[in-house]
């Protein structure tokens, strides 16, 4: 019913003089939540074009954000999966994992920045918004001093689970805190006790640790627990009603703010 | 170069049982952080369709939810401003404009929930994401239970403004917290010597104060002050070099994060 959108075209199609740069240019591109409706105009264009789509993922399986890109590309022949050396195996903050990690995004870069060189644009796919807790993120800090770099920030995956969870997060002069579920069981206690709204992300095997922070903090009744949100499986419950202590990768407890409401 | 996106479709295309409904749906419709670029390719589906988009302005002025939508409607027959009955003529926390507010929303909400027994969708347009500190949610609560809801999650303000200041906001296992500049200062300086790190928003007038708190917790010379994210005047400057106080409603500091980078 109205004119086409007049949206902010990708490099390729910028005047003459913006087509001179011979290396490539380097995307973030956010990937939301997970329900392909959440991409953004821009990252759905930055998908159609870049040569190269780069997605982190565990050795023999596909990223999660590469699912969220199925709706908009159907072509693997661009596709570049990163498998990450270790996931489960070892602790996340040993420095065993840590050395392995930096090799890993190391080496990565390097390969990166032959493509970005021979003028090839590399898109990598980050869940949610690239720029909150991304992997992405490292692999940035490796290259963004050499290459022209377009960060897409996205739909973080906290707005996608209180979007489902069916509740705002935040009301007035409401304090939000965001906690990954890694922090010592005191440290969440305390940083719980002193917030209006929170939503603690992370959880996997933390999650008996987070039921006993809320607890303590007396807050276990307002909390509400969302896995998938937006995704294929997507579960929502009161915490307190949540049988076991099961959490995969993608969950999170949120509190939902209580703030003024005129 | 790949086949169609397939995105949801709207209610109106779902299947014939689906069609029955007689009222309307109320849409809350996350904007972004302004770059029309940022809207979800949902949000572009709700604007293109929806009977009525209705948005939050000062008296005779456009909101700039509004003007965001323009890249996509250019119909103004389906625009319905809501005007706030006052801005910053009197106090935000008095009991008198507290109660100014709830009549208007009030008033709105009773006016929106005839057109949705009408059978019209209704498409409250917000800044951001509209669970995140949005007015809609005023609208929202009011409506809720009456009609078919459908929020459609945005990428918020901060997200744009941390992309465009070109800094990751939180790394490894950084706490994030989100503090509006209406607190008091103590409570500001406070909370901002216990993260890693911060987002302040809401400064308007509130940045002497909060150049202060930050100056107490030793985080000035950390700090990034970003005007109008992603919008047009976008400005993003270190605070410590910002040579004045004056910050106008899209406005914000943020202290990024420093955690584990492997
Ligand atoms: C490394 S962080 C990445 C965050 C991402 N960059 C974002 O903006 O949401 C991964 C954590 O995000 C949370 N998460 C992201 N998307 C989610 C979703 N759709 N449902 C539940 N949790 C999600 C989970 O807590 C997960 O452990
Ligand atoms: C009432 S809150 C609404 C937040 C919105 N729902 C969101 O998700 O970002 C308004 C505040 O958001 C911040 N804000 C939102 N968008 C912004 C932008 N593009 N640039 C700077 N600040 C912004 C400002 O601090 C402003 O005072």
């Amino acid at each position: 019913m109205d004119a086409a959108p007049d949206f902010t075209p990708l490099a390729e199609e910028a005047p003459a003089p913006h087509r001179a740069a011979v290396t490539g240019t380097l995307y973030g591109v956010g990937m939301g939540p997970g329900d392909p409706d959440y991409l953004t105009v821009r990252a759905v264009r930055v998908l159609e074009r870049a040569h190269h789509l780069v997605h982190f993922c565990k050795a023999g399986r596909r990223g999660n954000a590469r699912t969220i890109a199925d709706a908009v590309v159907r072509d693997p022949a661009r596709e570049w999966p990163l498998a990450y050396p270790y996931t489960t195996e070892i602790p996340a903050d040993s420095p065993e994992y840590l050395a392995a990690l930096a090799a890993f995004y190391d080496d990565a870069a390097q390969k990166l920045a032959d493509e970005l060189g021979a003028g090839r644009d590399v898109a990598i796919l980050s869940e949610g918004d690239p720029f909150f807790y991304g992997s992405f993120m490292h692999l940035w800090r490796r290259l963004k001093d050499r290459f022209p770099v377009e960060v897409v920030p996205g739909v973080t995956g906290m707005s996608g689970c209180w979007t489902r969870a069916g509740t705002p997060i935040t009301w007035g002069d409401d304090v939000l805190t965001v906690l990954p579920a890694t922090l010592p069981a005191a440290d969440l206690a305390r940083r719980l006790r002193d917030t209006d709204a929170a939503v603690v992300m992370k959880l996997g095997r933390h999650l008996p640790k987070v039921r006993g922070a809320l607890k303590e903090a007396g807050l276990l009744a307002r909390a509400v627990y969302v896995e998938r949100g937006t995704m294929k499986g997507e579960h929502v419950v009161m915490l307190a009603d949540k049988p076991d202590d099961a959490a995969p990768y993608f969950s999170m407890v949120l509190i939902p703010g209580e703030g003024r409401r005129p």
